[in-house]
């Protein structure tokens, strides 16, 4: 089964977002917004009982963390994905850390950008004529984090949550 | 903001609704496949987090529950709603009552039916054209729950998750 790790921002950013999700990402309908912390990985009904065990463990370790908003930006031309960055800080850093390296399933390739995605799977086209009218609009949010999700996939590609962890809480 | 809780059932028995919910369920997007617990009910930011701790004291003094769906069902003529009907035991009609009567919300005016929607919002005549296909088909399938979510509503209609609950944990 394939599972992931993501937190979920407030319903004011969630909603936020859908505005744009809603004409532009084909995940809209899969997923509510989200920032990724674990991309997608492999683990049967045994093991994932370990890794929640180990997600556990490391929620209880970190600190609700701040996710601030501040700007539009695009992974193009590499792909046609625009998103609200989130600005790093070291809580984010660290949690992503401590969850993809030395951990269940395989260390990222790339290096962690830290987003929430408005608009994916654009052409060409449709990416340049929108990326400037979003990024004119802008963004700018700060809220707190407390809670990270584990969740796992259907066969038509939604995703369903296994278990929340609160983060620096006996959970 | 609104909120509600539900069981999701394992991933088999939500990608087997999901055959059905497909064509026939306009909450398809919103949701995946679901028995709800409570229905839905109004709370601000200050009062989920009772909210949130009230349930996680039920959940706690409950254990993981049988769902057993061996039928198909439906709501007609009442409403147009055909779903899987799950077996009625004493665990489920507890921990309902534990999280309906006496508690955050309305008290419910109708008697509780388990189930998980397959089809919603037909007509009557898409109702009866299908219904005893699906019946025909079937459904027998037998799992336990260990866990139940409570998740709010975003203004597209959609569900996230605010927080999973395991039941018979020191959670």
């Amino acid at each position: 089964m394939k599972y992931g790790i993501v937190a979920f921002p407030s319903k004011k950013l969630q909603d936020l977002a859908n505005g744009y999700r809603k004409r532009y990402d084909p995940h809209y309908a899969l997923i509510t917004p989200h920032m990724t912390i674990k991309d997608v990985f492999e683990a049967d009904d045994k093991e994932i009982e370990q890794v929640a065990d180990a997600i556990r463990e490391v929620a209880r370790k970190h600190n609700p963390f701040e996710l601030k908003v501040e700007k539009v930006s695009t992974f193009a031309p590499i792909t046609n994905t625009i998103f609200f960055k989130v600005t790093p800080n070291d809580e984010i850093l660290e949690l992503h850390k401590d969850l993809n390296e030395n951990f269940f399933g395989e260390t990222p390739e790339y290096s962690f950008v830290p987003h929430i995605t408005i608009a994916q799977k654009l052409t060409s086209g449709e990416h340049d004529d929108i990326i400037g009218q979003i990024k004119m609009f802008g963004v700018d949010h700060t809220e707190t984090i407390d809670r990270i999700h584990l969740l796992y996939q259907l066969e038509n590609g939604s995703w369903t949550v296994y278990e929340t962890f609160r983060l620096d809480e006996d959970n």
